[in-house]
């Protein structure tokens, strides 16, 4: 019987990750207009407290995947809105 | 003192519901390809693996909420390659 304990730390490392493709995807295109900002601020917000809760539970596990997915879509977020200042976009 | 339980419930309904503005704005613009596939197949993946980590424990609010965040970020994969096929593109 697969320890479940790998199952999670395994999808929270992909769950994780899975944001890193999509940083280099905007940085690379310097372009994010079909990035939904809204869905972004509404996932910060609940990717922070998921980070509240891992502090709450001491669970490190929790904690560390939501403090990375916490910057990697920061990151994503500023860099919508940078580009829509600064980069070519369809100006809809 | 709140109650985790609610930080919990509350954090997995925002990192799930966060993926409905994304799927309406594909939707509605027809047009993804800021989005990057490999970040939805990795994500698809882990979120799989979380429903996978809910039915082990029987825990229900990890099953739900990974249940429908698969059926969303699946949904967004589709429109990518489905617009990709029909809509309008950058073509790059």
């Amino acid at each position: 019987m697969i320890n479940q304990n790998w199952i999670g730390l395994l999808a929270g490392t992909l769950t994780t990750m899975a944001f890193v493709p999509q940083v280099y995807r905007i940085w690379q295109r310097k372009h994010a207009d079909d990035i939904s900002a809204s869905m972004f601020i509404i996932f910060i917000t609940g990717v922070a407290l998921w980070l509240y809760y891992g502090l709450m539970l001491q669970a490190w596990p929790i904690i560390i995947a939501n403090a990375i997915t916490l910057v990697l879509a920061s990151v994503i977020l500023f860099l919508k809105y940078y580009y829509q200042k600064t980069g070519q976009h369809d100006g809809e």
